[in-house]
């Protein structure tokens, strides 16, 4: 059965637990605790375990695809195995960043919404609608579209004032938020660019945002909250580094629960 | 051995061939000819019967990744075995579009330049200098960043004017140009794009330009040789579909070799 999970859905299920919270599986297999062996296998096991101790604590898990395309086709497999032993409740979004034109676009469709079968896939905005309406065809599944992205480097083109009077990230959400819904696109937001989140918020009132730069990049989650919580709450706020290495022993699960724990308590009054 | 190309080693394989034609075995599970199962191991076959035939008309191959993965780690190991294929002297371009942050990057490296082991990957440049770098750090490896692509949704976002004057994709050209240089740093231009060429080529006199867009997309060879040329050539000319897809029969490698001639005498005059 495919993996579905509508606005409502992912709404309730942030209201029942409590948390906006999204893990990264960016799992690194030079960073296993030292008991694991260094192989695809062992990061399927490291992840298992990731998975058990937290999926109470968060609604949503992203794997960047990075991790797992550095181990070759047996990461690709690790990748979907991992996803496999996600809860069908939670939101699980591929971080693949892809972007390319439609016949090519369609391909990435196969691979990340039937193969793999994630709920969302980020892309990056660059290439334009039509390498993007794709994946808005496939009902049922989401796109997150890079807007202002959490790195140094984001002030090299997302911040480039045009003469239309918006900045380059402004006029990627304002324009890329008619080709879908509230629905079915969500958009990458930093957590270190507080002062842009109230922009956007105007902007777009309803996306949802996925907030990566929590934690190992420094972003203040309370300031993301007080500047980017919307009624229906529209936040997934992710933290990778921070709990995946929260213990570097034999402990190492429960330490990244006690890390996603805090993180949980640091948001749950706020809804 | 490591797959390496440098700048002057590129132009005399394009000197002593007398082309700049780059083969893009974008391969579709789909279509390959009725004779041919619908296995990633046909796949393989498929382009090591296309390497065959062409390898002497070409100085590049270019796969991109969303075709193979796809077809999940299967697709992935087929992308590995068809690059193991390619003779050493052919440019062999991972277009896999990637852009993310710095550690995120270092995976990517690790992917492409490492396992792979392709000479060039392409690049998406909206995350910034800091999504890029790690790339231009291994040396002997190429970059090759999207300026101004072929489809129309390139008008959303590239081609907006900023208050500086240059349009977006001139900004990304201009101040990207400056994290390498032409000895690992190339752009894509869509063919399809022949008026920009030549403001292009203004900004960028030296860098090597991979051209997209001719055959399916339509775009004319003799106006992007009358624009872009440069004095050491500077173009890599791609087609795809035109040439994978000339002959649906057990020809198909014969017909395409056919294909490849054709669009290698249109160019082989000019340099």
């Amino acid at each position: 059965m495919r993996r579905f999970l509508t606005r409502e859905e992912l709404i309730h299920q942030i209201k029942i637990k409590k948390t906006c919270l999204c893990i990264g599986l960016d799992t690194d297999i030079n960073k296993l605790p030292s008991h694991f062996q260094k192989t695809p296998e062992s990061v399927v096991e490291f992840n298992e375990s990731i998975i058990e101790e937290t999926h109470d604590l968060c609604v949503s898990y992203k794997l960047n695809t990075a991790f797992y395309e550095a181990m070759g086709s047996a990461g690709w497999e690790c990748l979907k195995r991992t996803i496999e032993l996600i809860p069908e409740n939670s939101f699980v979004i591929a971080d693949a960043k892809r972007g390319d034109i439609g016949n090519t676009a369609e391909q990435y469709v196969q691979a990340f919404f039937e193969d793999l079968d994630v709920n969302a896939i980020t892309l990056s905005p660059y290439m334009g609608k039509d390498s993007v309406t794709p994946y808005l065809n496939y009902k049922g599944k989401w796109i997150i579209l890079l807007g202002l992205t959490s790195n140094e480097g984001a002030n090299d083109f997302q911040m480039q004032p045009l003469t239309n009077g918006r900045l380059l990230y402004e006029e990627v959400i304002e324009t890329s938020a008619l080709w879908g819904s509230p629905g079915n696109t969500m958009y990458v937001v930093g957590a270190t660019k507080t002062a842009a989140m109230k922009r956007i918020r105007r902007i777009i009132p309803d996306h949802f945002l996925l907030v990566p730069g929590i934690g190992a990049q420094a972003g203040n989650i309370t300031s993301v909250l007080s500047n980017a919580l919307s009624p229906d709450v529209g936040l997934l706020i992710n933290a990778s580094r921070s709990i995946l290495y929260a213990g570097a022993g034999k402990d190492f699960a429960i330490k990244a629960r006690t890390e996603a724990l805090r993180l949980k308590k640091m948001v749950e009054n706020s809804f």
